[in-house]
């Protein structure tokens, strides 16, 4: 019987089974069945997907994202510090400071160490996209969207709505406990005007540098954590006047927290934690 | 951080994380927080709970098992399979067949081989109880529900119900794929002529020998597979002439295959495929 050694990590409850391709040695060909087959949670170990840590001739290493469906994602904010941190703790790079390819580019990533532990880590999320074709929404292709009006089920709300490579939409709420998630959330998801559909997410502004946060995910409905959400929250929070530009604002999600930083050079840096649950030798069916 | 050795193992997709207790030292009054941490499928390995395979003064292994919400459960067909599998293939016994202390009493189990690899497991799942007080269910205590008529959503059915030390109501129906699990298994489930709900049954009979099988599990609803209903259907289609006694009969799950026999002297066998999936170590938060 075949087998492989796998690490399943999580950042804030994503969670994947991670295979060092340094070391192992699975079939291109078979990449997206063992995807499904590990993530399965009765007949596999159960995952959102898988993530082959490759090397690379551009960094020290490439992250590959496999869903649980088989199908090849582009990337993950979470899963890219699961793989600085896997990436620095088997020395597969020295520095703290390293950038990881994806399929969407280079991305660079900042190891957090405390007691020669890694703590937490920062990665570089790209810059925030404004203007409605970005997004993609009806209206004038290059307007932004920053507190306007808009009506969703007989009622008129100001939105915020930006992409951060995928397309979010941002509620400003007094309670969080009260987000509407199922109510607004699915209707919002599929409303015509957004082109690709969107992520729907409710903030409360706890102060300047505190945001509560819940999300309506686009195709997957309440989820526990959204990484580009936390930092279409925090952009948004800013373009609205509600937060500083350049500070780390703390992001809560419902399975813990995010620091997000718009930096004064544009890019959205993401900082968070990154946690081993398992490793071991997958049995290949 | 503390760490311990595990095994994910599956019977028909009812998937456990199994511990060695003749090697692991888990404190008991962490064991239900433990089995929770483990099953979480976003922060854990994820699973229907954890099995722990223990030393025993009656047998050569002793089975606990915790469901995910880290209550303990009395026993379970597809983790019995697996533990046989596990105590056999880990040297804690020598014989091919051999006892299994539950919480529910001694079972016995037998090991099938195939070119020295474990191929299959036969358990012991004790005698089906018969009588409307077994099950429990209105009526005469002591009368027996064999092709009894009754009436569900307005319509006359033709039922047959028993305890396999759980409650199972038997449909036999002429076509698996039609089989009305979500508009009938709710309602039965909880119809209050059975006093503590009872599991759906839907029964196509192919040929004497061999049975199509779905189930609406109560508590769970759709599952891939139901040990005990799988034995129950055996059992019904004994007594309604559909099926000999003393003989195998298969029956065709959702998961997989499972082999019945309700043997002269009384008990119910239940033969079936254990898997292990990985194994590793496992990191307590």
């Amino acid at each position: 019987m075949e087998t492989f050694q796998f690490t399943k990590m999580h950042g804030l409850g994503n969670n994947y089974i991670y295979v060092n391709m340094f070391e192992e040695n699975l079939n291109e060909a078979d990449l997206p069945r063992l995807a499904r087959e590990v993530a399965n949670p009765y007949t596999g170990i159960g995952s959102d997907g898988m993530i082959l840590i490759c090397p690379s001739e551009q960094a020290p290493v490439k992250m590959r994202i496999f869903n649980n469906d088989g199908s090849e994602a582009l990337n993950c904010g979470n899963g890219l510090r699961c793989v600085a941190k896997y990436a620095y703790e088997h020395q597969l790079v020295s520095e703290t400071v390293f950038k990881i390819e994806t399929l969407s580019g280079l991305v660079e990533a900042k190891i957090h160490l405390s007691h020669n532990q890694v703590q937490a880590v920062t990665v570089d999320m790209g810059k925030p996209r404004l203007q409605k074709k970005d997004i993609p929404m009806d209206g004038v292709p290059e307007e932004t969207v920053i507190a306007e009006n808009m009506l969703f089920q007989g009622e008129t709300y100001e939105i915020t709505a930006l992409s951060m490579g995928n397309p979010h939409i941002i509620f400003y709420i007094d309670d969080i406990q009260k987000a509407p998630l199922t109510t607004l959330g699915p209707s919002v998801e599929k409303d015509p005007r957004f082109h690709d559909g969107i992520n729907v997410e409710f903030i409360e502004v706890v102060n300047q540098n505190e945001l509560n946060f819940r999300v309506w995910e686009r195709g997957s409905g309440i989820t526990q954590a959204c990484g580009t959400g936390a930092c279409a929250a925090a952009v948004a929070s800013v373009l609205n006047g509600k937060s500083p530009r350049g500070e780390d604002i703390i992001v809560h999600l419902a399975g813990g927290d995010l620091i997000i930083n718009w930096t004064e050079q544009g890019n959205v840096l993401m900082t968070g934690p990154a946690e081993v649950i398992a490793e071991g030798t997958y049995h290949i069916r």
